[in-house]
């Protein structure tokens, strides 16, 4: 390998690589799209576009008529045009040879300047206190939901074997579907928190605690506290971005991911801050043996981003994404302050410990509720509407509740406020209609 | 983003990068060891070496006296020259918007590249029977293993709730440890497969079936064959590197992982190749719900690498990794020839379908055994002249076996040799003064 001065122009192994990504890069899809280095490509090898939903076309410029918006999924699309304005500061170049082995040079699966930069991270932001506290890593925080259940299960000693797996309605659904996988027999999904307040006495409870709450952006608290109860905090959306931060959480067992604080989804990047020791040795067992550990490549990239966000004034992303957040909300607050068939959510405005201001609500999702009796299945009414939504059972509540997400690119949700600033304008000619009778 | 012509020398948002990963790569570390770019720096910014075991100092050209040769993990760190060798062609750029959502366009979780590239690989090497079957992908083939146990145990229907997971002995110890982790009330470790040879009857059984085997490197084949026994062919090692490869595998559930076939461990990817539908999706439903697929940085990593492997005449990877794994084999062989008290396993020449040649072994793994009554516990013997294997039991037998990896960095091997050399030569020496007297 020959020494590229930092002075001269001339790149020797790296150069086919950046060009290739380049020239990807270069692709035109009107905005409404965009090329990737592993995506399909013609016959005569120019890259295909993949376009957001609703557009088509080979430069993703035609609108696809009457689509149905996609508001189900929480993918965080809206953050991608940050990554494109700094994609000089952003992007990796992964030698083939880079990190090859099974672990680091200390014997761990974790990257140490990674590790440091989380630190740094959340100590910038105020939202978590990470001093005495051990981090470890997982692919997503998805897999660490499970791991944190199998560590608290087994290092919570009562008399009674079996743990009950709880969280307060709504609740994010992975918490119940990912606990019943596997048919342990340490523990069991139990439902709600509502119908164990008060009744925990001598048993071992693992609540989940979401805050701010996936769907409905509440800033939840611990329900159960018995003797043998342990809290897992899912703190995936507690960024400023979606809520005001109004003081560090301090808690004993609290997980982050990178999907929700840089959109990075796709990266399957996911942490874990832990008081206790032995539970985090029991959740270092459990990602050994489920996948040996986070792929170094994400592990890189994950440094690389967490660097971008914390340099300069280490609020440049966190002003683009709460600016985003912010105005989607209030756009909506705005379509549905005239209907009376639909209601969101209201949460309170609340100081930001970060921002050093009173913040208004900048949810990630709209939590829709149809008031109208007769509206007992709000996803059908949405979906007549050409508005694809969650549905309220999924997430443990009736149907009268739907989840819409807010999250995704621009293309979603401005297709979105139409197709909902349309259903509500329609309610009402209705309503005036029968009114002026 | 501006276009960047293939044929100008100017390169725009890719060129930070590319510069760091060069000047990163031009570190001297006197050829044992690297640095890394998310390694550790010097407090004036200058990378610092990553030193390969037994060697340091600042360019890790200090040899550590009396240091104990790691021969316990099978990291394939033999292949790094390789990828040295061809950096140009197998480094990747990756944008800071590389794919940020959750899913592909088709909504699932898998690179149609990448699969596509290892059908083509497959039908390459001959090793296995791809066409009409399902591709997935996971974290290793480590994550493959319990989802392909969950997968086998919800989908094969007997009187009994219970599956029996087994494996012959030795075996991989990963089998008996993740299927034991999550306490599951559906399977349960069971042993040995020679424990239920003719009284499978109306048990449901999932044999592990490994080939070439985890330690020894034997072809092995399925010991039970019961109504409702299902089999997992793990053919990590069924590559021209370890092993003559007589003719396709053709079996209803394969696994194999990148770890072994490129080396590259550390980015935890797996695939596994599934005839039937029904295991196919309960698979996919257990990596949706563990980790919700792998990273897209590791899967470009793997398409980018998997294209070296099989452009030009295809054996370009093969010819490096079998010359090597096969010296290695011989050197090992001689050292051991002379050997009264240490025995290594035996394994045919074979015709090899890739090669078109009969071909000796060249595992990736010496199975030693102490032929001496007193030698029970060989790895204690074998620490004491300072070499570090791994004990036969952990592989469920006894520790009269320990297993010698040599696929390691060439350090490692040319350590493990000199050890092995002076070990055998002293036993030698203590023999012939004993017969003279």
């Amino acid at each position: 390998l020959i020494f590229s001065n930092k002075h001269t122009e001339k790149l020797n192994w790296t150069r086919e690589a950046a060009i290739a990504a380049e020239n990807v890069a270069s692709t035109s899809c009107s905005g409404h799209g965009r090329a990737y280095l592993d995506g399909l490509i013609t016959e005569n090898g120019r890259p295909i576009c993949e376009c957001n939903a609703c557009y088509t076309g080979p430069d993703c410029s035609v609108i696809v008529p009457n689509c149905a918006v996609d508001a189900d999924s929480g993918n965080p699309m809206f953050l991608e045009p940050f990554w494109k304005q700094n994609a000089g500061s952003s992007s990796i170049m992964v030698a083939g040879w880079h990190r090859m082995g099974y672990e680091f040079e200390d014997g761990s699966l974790i990257s140490k300047q990674l590790e440091n930069v989380i630190h740094k991270l959340h100590e910038t932001v105020g939202n978590a206190n990470t001093s005495n506290k051990y981090i470890l890593f997982g692919s997503g925080s998805t897999q660490l939901l499970n791991a944190a259940v199998y560590a608290l299960s087994h290092t919570t000693y009562s008399s009674s074997s079996s743990t009950k797996v709880v969280a307060s309605a709504p609740y994010y659904p992975v918490y119940k579907s990912q606990t019943e996988l596997l048919d342990s027999k340490k523990y069991k999904f139990s439902g709600h928190t509502s119908s164990w307040r008060n009744k925990t006495r001598n048993d071992k409870f693992i609540e989940f605690v979401t805050c701010p709450n996936n769907p409905d952006g509440r800033l939840n608290k611990a329900v159960l506290h018995g003797k043998f109860t342990r809290h897992i905090y899912d703190l995936a959306y507690y960024w400023p971005h979606y809520t005001p931060i109004p003081a560090p959480m301090d808690e004993d067992l609290m997980l982050f991911t990178l999907s929700k604080l840089t959109g990075h989804a796709g990266s399957r990047f996911g942490w874990a801050i832990v008081k206790d020791k032995a539970v985090y040795d029991k959740m270092v067992e459990y990602v050994d043996l489920n996948t040996y550990g986070v792929p170094r490549e994400t592990q890189l990239r994950a440094l690389k981003l967490l660097n971008v966000v914390v340099r300069g004034d280490k609020k440049e992303m966190f002003r683009f994404a709460h600016t985003v957040m912010r105005s989607r909300w209030e756009k909506l607050t705005e379509i549905l302050s005239t209907s009376k068939r639909f209601s969101m959510e209201q949460l309170p405005s609340q100081h930001c410990a970060f921002s050093k201001q009173v913040r208004p609500p900048s949810p990630a999702f709209a939590w829709l509720k149809c008031e109208a009796d007769e509206d007992k299945d709000c996803f059908n009414v949405l979906r007549a509407a050409n508005i694809i939504g969650r549905k309220g059972a999924v997430f443990g509540v009736e149907n009268r509740y739907v989840r819409l997400s807010i999250v995704n690119s621009r293309d979603d949700f401005d297709l979105l406020q139409q197709r909902l600033q349309d259903l509500v304008s329609k309610d009402r000619s209705i309503v005036q209609a029968v009114t002026s009778l």
